[in-house]
């Protein structure tokens, strides 16, 4: 379920560990603003940057595991032994802001021109259509590897793109689209990924 | 990590099932409302149901898993070898309500005086603190197993508790203070554990 690809051939990493910085830094140009850093490592900075700052409580949702095998040794922890990667139902990441509902999801592409839709399953676009109607804030924040920018695209104009593939449409968003209908999110040492930034322009 | 008390004696369950409603069945008065089913499971019931009615946006958090290995057979999904169950940081429970924050963790006792603070853990309440500080609705659903009955208790007056055994206090809350500061939740089919009848009521 989880590959990497690196110069074409699948790589397996058997503790789990995900080495994405590392591959990165063979395959894309390194800019100042992901030096080494995946997009989670730097909005789990930022979200506790926020949180430091008694700014904002976002907190990214644990990775959901089917469990199947549990052992129980005696005077130790018990032991997952056999388990899954699940699908997410929701977003990964929300909490509160100001009060009001904050709902995203992250994502970044190697991609040069556009967004592959396919990224993003249905069932979370489900779940971004509920949090608006409930009058939460919902978003995507997309980093574009290869430019090293990280957009604030609101969900509203990203459901129309995901609505208009089965009317037709493309299987992806053009990145100039992104920049159109989404905001660069600025980055600071502090907070990496800003997006609050964004919010407060856009939303208060 | 896991284990049940089944007449003084500890049950291990090899396949990481839970037995908790045959074990119940066994140890306590079943009532309507909780007859063969965890708190846990009448949650997860209403907010289906909240969601399907478009009421609210309310899901439980996966639980959070440390992975330590994971293998990858040859085209077949990633197995999960050897992982433990990693304390919450926050808690379990969160979404949009009418463009609200909301928040809480639900908790079972089979104690029939007190609620024990142990069930909690320090970093819990400090992200209930926050919630609140922040404009969230955050509280706790207590069921009290023995009564057969489940009280919505506001983080407010549970923080309080929970300070208070810093100063000498219990490392417990009476029953009776719960059903004194908190707010009995109706027990209906469509919502075994209808608590936004309570925050219609309190917050809006």
């Amino acid at each position: 379920m989880i590959l990497f690809m690196l110069g074409g051939k699948a790589v397996n990493y058997p503790n789990g560990k995900r080495s994405l910085s590392k591959i990165r830094s063979k395959t894309t140009n390194q800019t100042f603003s992901n030096r080494g850093m995946t997009l989670e490592e730097d909005i789990n900075q930022t979200n506790q940057y926020y949180l430091d700052m008694d700014l904002a409580i976002i907190h990214k949702k644990p990775t959901p595991i089917q469990i199947v095998k549990v052992n129980y040794p005696k005077r130790s922890a018990a032991v997952i032994t056999e388990a899954y990667f699940k699908q997410a139902s929701t977003t990964d990441y929300n909490g509160v802001y100001k009060g009001r509902y904050i709902d995203f999801e992250a994502k970044e592409t190697q991609n040069t021109t556009s967004f592959p839709l396919a990224n993003i399953h249905e069932h979370q676009v489900e779940h971004m259509r509920h949090v608006l109607e409930h009058g939460g804030i919902c978003f995507l924040i997309i980093r574009l590897a290869t430019e090293g920018e990280t957009y604030f695209l609101p969900a509203e104009p990203f459901i129309e793109f995901w609505d208009l593939q089965f009317q037709g449409g493309r299987k992806s968003i053009p990145t100039t689209k992104i920049k159109e209908h989404g905001y660069l999110i600025p980055f600071t040492l502090q907070a990496r990924v800003d997006y609050l930034a964004i919010i407060d322009q856009f939303y208060f």
